[in-house]
């Protein structure tokens, strides 16, 4: 027999615990804002639930499902959980929220009326319809919170190199998950205990004359009024090929439909890519018995986490008792007793409890873990003191509210925080917004997303067995490496676009500061325009409308330098610019962009009515919001001296103060989606460009004068510049017009299938 | 009528001359070394002369044609040449060069043996048996080089803006060009003198009974010896209808069996876009009238060129008289009178020249021109002293020596200085080496090339209508944008990679400097390499084969930091690295690369030893030649340290000594191709590795222990690094084994066609 404490002790990879590979299932009812179960189907901007691998029905048609990847952090799960929970509330009907609670809200009286979930697949369907039949509606629409626990495949390794009695790594881990769980069975009325919450039941969740707890309960989820098999369903955990072999029995004798169907609060799990009726090892555990907390946004806390990773090593470590099922079987008695207690009494097991919290730490201390002291003193506390139990915060709470107001009053709370920054995708907002809005679309239409490097804005995407991976939102294989390597030489894109017969500025190239310095003469007189030949973002630009002061031009081109060891001297073409967003040869928004501006009120100074304009929350810094908070530095100050003005100076009402003479967004400018709002032929002009450069996705900018009269010669248009990594999000957030979601057609041009299923 | 030289006064855009858009076509016999005719046909590695745009054959099939594109500035002119030459040189067979005079070498006593140009077009063989029969083959093997020539469009739009007689630009652009036309018809005599260069014919070039020149003269190919039409036909220059008409008048009578037989000095020429046939305006002029310069390597010198722009100015500048085709018939006799003077004696028009150069001179004062002080110098000098013509010179030669030892000779120094550094292309030496071979490849299959941007390495290249661009040799259309921007990042690509089952080295990423000095513990005793996320060349890379003292590795992670913020310390996976170069999922190179070194002699110290190593062409510095020379900086000498030696240590005879762990070729590493010596499925692998990747075109690193032992493990290989701008040249110069034109495979991977031409 392999005694695993010891093999513990012996591993230094012990640490690794912290590394887990773990994921969440999430179930929730959708209702309406007042808590009343949802009429509406499924949404179906979620695409197909044939593959969805994050947002599923349940076994209603209003019980969604939110399944994580399989991380290996707890700061990881989080954002994962962050990020779905902010894709299911953004995409819910506007008068939709989740229940977050285990116990379903108010049921129809007539529980035909609680609807199957419409699964695409008849299979799914009927399987459904044998479970209303064998435990009734009712008892399905309970939700639960399902944690996949894997140990991390170095400390398993390490673990089994330890010893020499068993031969094969895949035997090993199958004994080691098996001691894990039978331990578990055993213990998990600590869990219960600890985070049970589902103390009553709404109306018509039990039928009239149905056995039901007459009292306020712990966990009538994890109790025998729960969601459970028959008696006469016992399958035993001594050894993989028994478990197998009864419930293959049961499926037999007709006790069950399939093994899914046996709802033990441990699931015994095989990497997916192996056919599932071949099972022959265990590599990772579903448990299954976790209350919805109702007082985290996400059902579930950091800190439950944590002491789940470790009450998982524990069980792992503290010896069993010889015959299994016994030991099991006596678990199932302590937890339905636990389940049943008060939530405001202490548990009869109050002493065991303490003794296995003690025990824990001891091992912590032995194995030399850190970073568990506050989990363990938490549990501690609750167990000494019952109020502090997730049940017992719960009941506490029912005293003076009821339950359905106390749930439909989070469910409210949980909306509005996840929502409050609604182009934001909570638990990746350290990402440049076009991949965090890319990313909201991706996991909303079901295509997997991996995170392949964070800094890098890299994100691998796949649906079905096609992998694309995109950067910065917008850079995808769709396009040839070439066409980045030409556009970032402006020099080169102009003499392309020209040679094609498109009107660009015609310009003057220096590669030495002082021969462009002493070219002063050459532009005098001219309205010109000074910008490094590689550069984005409008850095090192300047623009003269009026022939530039030998100093202006002198500074203009030092500063262009700074930027490029490449300068380009262009002729300036007056008017408004704009961005067309061009993707696989179709326009998909056209914004018109004014450089950073404050319109006077007759009161406020330019630098007060800058400071409520930056008060937006789609202004901000670093291409984390879809506008740029206006500076007042250098530029913006020279700008106003130009126009005799300063930051004090208080402009009429409706007078337009420009703080800048170049429009990006990045700069503090303003964004105005004029799609549909501008001559086609403009829209022909920049496909063709775009075309002639060869790119497929593409920000190509124009000058133009007029855009409501169409294109006649080359004083129509100018076309300024190509961009190779076009910013998404200020299409997608405009200050003024036409939302377009860019992002989305990024990924219908990556996997056209999207907008066949 | 429109005064020119008046025109010319009032516009400041006349420098602009300097910029006039020229080209040259030369022909050139190919003979072998000791001067006879060749009896090859045009070699076959010019692909296609169906329509090779810079390698043609003109009359005979040993008659080559070099024609450069259109530029715009002497210099390029010169690099065009210089490269076209190259090419031909280096393509010809290995015992032929070209013939570097105007007549031809003796040729065959039976004119039937020489050979028609062997065109592929049966139109085009039949045009050259008419001419064999109407000229004789004897004639028109007389070798010359034109000169195109158009005045840049700013100036002849300025010149057309300052005067209001003509309305059209078109028409006023023919009026132009026909009065440069017709007074170089005049005045070309002026050329003849200056540079011509065919005093003397070699035997059988004219036959026993034939009228043929008494003495040496200036330039039988000038003279009504040379290659002219017939008496009859008569075309005048009086307007482009006139001269059209009579043309066709010509050919209607059989005088003419197309236009292009009107062998004038001078012809008018329309863009090439506009069919021929409809000829409506003269877009710029061919001067038909120069003479092969035997004393320069292109046939052409620079000041020729100069001076031809600047006495096309003075054509157009200077007035004519009145009957503009009594005009011309004056310059025809004055012309062959000119010809046909000796080439010692002044001719008899002396006074005449060194007014019309006193005039240029006058010009350029009045216009304001620079630049031409040398060359009207050089033309006055030659007016007054023969013996400074070319012709002068020529003669003054055949004194001592017979004109074929003489042009034997020259041809044999010609060829010699032109492949005097094979792997370079002349005329691009300052490009990357990867894009100076693959320019070479691309003119040698006929490929058009177009310098977009000579900084950048950026090629445009076209055959036929197809557009590729190219950078640095090897970035194309057919890779993805994506997979440079995931090579990038070295974590992103071992985790696909780690991902698909391939095996790459284990290794921990750090963004923090303190982070990854404070680590040092995690690896002692192992082995490893400390290397920046993203960086090239191997800068910042320390590779530890045994475990590094902690001030070593805190040194190193110090230097990775500086080259990048992202620093991965990998394990070492021992062996020697190999290179292999996929393109369009095949093997086309492998490489093995050795860290820098020298092998004993027991004579030389490491520092001698090195100094001789360096000596070879092959080595030099940024990525200009196919190997880097050693250094002996800090880390070679902290390198020997570490084997107890210095740089004055004397290795024992056939030791090898290393003086850099990493293996890039960029610090001195030498390249051994493998490509026929490593076991296949180590090519599998990285074909597998690469097409996982995505990329199409790869270099890929494998340390691979022992390279004849099929692969069977993970421990048989491990990938370290994927590049996706893989140095070609390498493969094309390795410093021992198979030379693999890989550069063509890159051609061929753009222009499958290429193939089945």
């Amino acid at each position: 027999m392999i005694i695993f404490s010891e093999l513990l002790q012996q591993t230094p990879s012990v640490s690794a615990i912290s590394h887990s590979r773990i994921g969440v299932e999430r179930e929730s009812q959708r209702v309406t804002l007042d808590g009343k179960l949802a009429g509406t189907d499924h949404p179906i901007v979620f695409g197909s639930r044939r593959f969805h691998p994050y947002i599923k029905t349940d076994f209603a048609e209003t019980q969604l499902e939110i399944v994580t990847p399989v991380v290996d952090t707890v700061n990881d799960l989080f954002h994962w959980l962050a990020a779905l929970h902010d894709v299911v509330y953004q995409s819910l009907p506007t008068n939709e929220m989740l229940w977050p609670l285990s116990m379903p809200p108010a049921l129809p009286s007539c529980e035909d009326q609680i609807s199957l979930a419409k699964l695409p697949d008849f299979k799914d369907v009927l399987y459904r319809r044998y479970l209303a039949k064998t435990y009734g509606r009712r008892k399905q629409m309970i939700s639960g919170l399902h944690f996949n626990f894997e140990l991390p495949a170095v400390l398993v390794e390490a673990l089994y190199r330890q010893q020499c009695e068993i031969k094969d790594l895949a035997c090993f881990k199958t004994t080691l998950y098996l001691k894990i769980a039978r331990n578990y069975l055993h213990y998990r009325w600590v869990i219960t205990y600890l985070f049970g919450a589902s103390p009553v039941a709404e109306r018509n969740y039990f039928k009239h004359h149905e056995e039901k707890p007459q009292k306020i309960v712990r966990s009538i989820r994890n109790s025998e009024f729960g969601y459970r098999n028959k008696e006469n369903v016992q399958v035993s955990f001594e050894s993989l090929k028994i478990y197998l072999s009864d419930i293959e029995s049961q499926i037999r004798k007709g006790n069950l439909l399939e093994e899914k169907e046996f709802y033990s609060s441990v699931r015994l799990r095989e990497s997916q890519n192996i056919v599932r009726c071949k099972q022959t090892k265990i590599d990772y555990l579903e448990l299954r018995n976790i209350d919805i907390n109702p007082f985290e946004r996400y059902g579930i806390s950091k800190n439950q986490i944590v002491f789940m990773e470790l009450f998982m090593l524990f069980m792992l470590w503290t010896d069993e008792k010889k015959n299994g099922d016994d030991w099991i079987a006596t678990g199932n008695q302590t937890n339905n007793e636990v389940a049943l207690e008060s939530p405001l009494a202490p548990t009869c097991y109050r002493t065991n409890g303490l003794k296995i919290i003690n025990l824990m730490k001891k091992m912590t201390k032995q194995l030399n873990l850190n970073g568990y002291e506050e989990v363990l003193q938490q549990s501690q506390d609750m167990l000494i003191d019952v109020t502090k139990t997730i049940g017992g915060r719960m009941t506490k709470g029912l005293m003076a509210t009821k339950q359905s107001d106390l749930a439909t009053a989070i469910g409210l709370k949980n909306r509005r925080v996840t929502m409050q920054v609604p182009y934001q995708l909570n638990g990746f907002v350290n990402m440049e917004l076009s991949t965090q809005i890319l990313m909201f679309d991706a996991i909303q239409k079901g295509i997997m997303v991996d995170m392949v490097d964070e800094n890098d804005q890299l994100l691998k995407l796949q649906l079905g067995h096609q992998i694309e991976y995109v950067k910065n939102g917008n850079m995808t294989s769709r396009d040839s490496y070439i066409v980045p390597l030409i556009m970032k030489n402006k020099t080169a894109t102009k003499r392309i676009l020209v040679t094609a017969g498109f009107n660009v500025p015609i310009g003057v190239e220096f590669v030495n500061a002082d021969t462009a310095l002493a070219a002063y003469s050459r532009f005098v007189g001219e309205p010109i325009v000074i910008k490094p030949q590689s550069a984005n973002y409008g850095r090192g630009v300047s623009v003269f409308q009026f022939s530039p002061s030998l100093a202006d031009y002198q500074q203009a081109i030092r500063r262009a330098f700074t930027e490029c060891s490449t300068v380009l001297v262009e002729n300036f073409f007056a008017g408004p610019e704009y961005r067309f967003l061009v993707i696989n040869d179709k326009i998909k928004a056209v914004l018109l962009r004014i450089p950073a501006n404050v319109i006077g009120d007759g009161h406020h100074t330019v630098k007060q009515l800058v400071a409520i304009k930056n008060k937006s929350t789609l202004r901000g810094l670093n291409d984390r919001t879809p506008l740029t908070k206006i500076s007042l530095g250098v530029v913006e100050q020279a700008m106003l001296k130009s126009q005799s003005l300063t930051v004090d100076s208080i402009p009429v009402v409706g007078k337009r103060t420009y703080l800048r003479k170049n429009s990006n967004i990045s700069s503090g400018g303003d964004s105005i989606d004029v799609t549909d709002q501008i001559d086609f032929t403009y829209k022909e002009k920049a496909v063709a460009a775009v075309k002639c450069l060869g790119a497929k996705i593409c920000g190509i900018d124009l000058i133009i004068p007029d855009r409501l009269v169409p294109v006649s010669s080359h004083e129509s248009y100018s076309i300024i510049e190509a961009n190779y990594n076009p910013m998404m999000d200020m299409h997608c957030y405009p200050y003024k017009g036409k939302k377009r979601r860019v992002t989305v057609d990024v990924l219908e041009f990556l996997f056209p299938q999207l907008t066949n299923l």
